[in-house]
């Protein structure tokens, strides 16, 4: 694969799910970072880029551009094992990659970014967040209360997807206390991207 | 591919595109149609087929179930010219189709969904909504105006996912007589499919 850059901001997990894969796997990249809380995403400079204004995106080395973090993900994977050769778990990893984007990020990541960047008090934050979020971390404990990883039996993408946010949850108000089996793969999930604990876990520690 | 079973709602594009994807590429399925608004997708016979209560779902002769439109009609493609072979040109059509999932379907089919099936009052109604969709419509707009399709020469997952629920837009409130490389798409796309015309268009009938 040609060099590619990465633009991306490293508070939003959907960025920083990219660059996990493609330092896990190896791929020549150049990081350029970008506040997206600055505006710049919204200048001329930037638009020229990506003319839908977003982070990340990925450039290749001949100008082509490519935007949603989950397709960049599935183009930086292509042929490995993060990738199941199996076709019917394949269709389920990308079922849990269109649920991240469908029914996780815009509860969780949401809440986290309203909480924890906008500031937005408490009492004013959409109390359906807290209550999509929660369902769809039980769903996610549900999946992993007999399985390592979500789909398979190793890694995939659908892991790197759905950690991304997860990790971060209690930022955004969530008590993971609730959900052991998330947490406990988020460890694991964390362990094998090589990237540093978000949350403490007395009992992992001890 | 062995016989498999779609589990969906014929108003709800979510549905239909797994349904036209079969039809289009001769898979041999049957269909069971889903009343959503019936309640029947939270009862404990459904659950048992799909324990995350949605439609559309996909049962395989052996019991496996895939959920998520877009999952499915990957599942259902491969192999299939409704996927690009070029590599990046998959990568295109699958940032397309998560965009179809994050940034256009919450906006128009939800905007849809509270005028015709809840007969939510237009002044309540979220004005986001229109603001979000609209700009939804100006994005598909600006990649049709120079082409046929959103992404190669001919006919892909992300025309097919996305066709869904613009072709029915203006039962939402939204006018399509202002992005009519849109307009003319919808009517190419229907073609392709084999499906009935959802909107009248005088240019084209005469």
């Amino acid at each position: 694969m040609a060099r590619i850059t990465l633009y991306g901001d490293c508070s939003s997990g959907n960025c920083l799910k990219t660059r996990w894969v493609a330092d896990h796997l190896g791929v020549d990249y150049e990081w350029r970072e970008v506040d997206v809380w600055s505006g710049y995403t919204r200048t001329e400079e930037f638009l020229a880029i990506n003319p839908a204004g977003q982070v990340p995106c990925m450039v290749r080395e001949d100008g082509r551009v490519l935007a949603q973090s989950n397709a960049i993900l599935l183009y930086l994977a292509q042929g490995s094992d993060l990738i199941p050769a199996d076709p019917f778990d394949h269709a389920k990893m990308m079922e849990w990659m269109f649920w991240e984007q469908y029914s996780h990020e815009p509860a969780i990541a949401v809440r986290r970014a309203q909480k924890k960047f906008m500031k937005v008090p408490e009492e004013d934050i959409d109390p359906m967040l807290m209550q999509k979020g929660r369902r769809a971390l039980g769903v996610m404990e549900m999946q992993l209360m007999a399985r390592e990883f979500l789909v398979g039996e190793t890694m995939t993408l659908a892991d790197v997807a759905l950690v991304a946010y997860t990790r971060v949850a209690h930022e955004g108000g969530f008590d993971l206390e609730d959900f052991p089996a998330v947490r406990a793969w988020i460890h694991r999930v964390e362990r094998e991207l090589g990237i540093d604990p978000a949350i403490q876990d007395a009992m992992e520690l001890a």
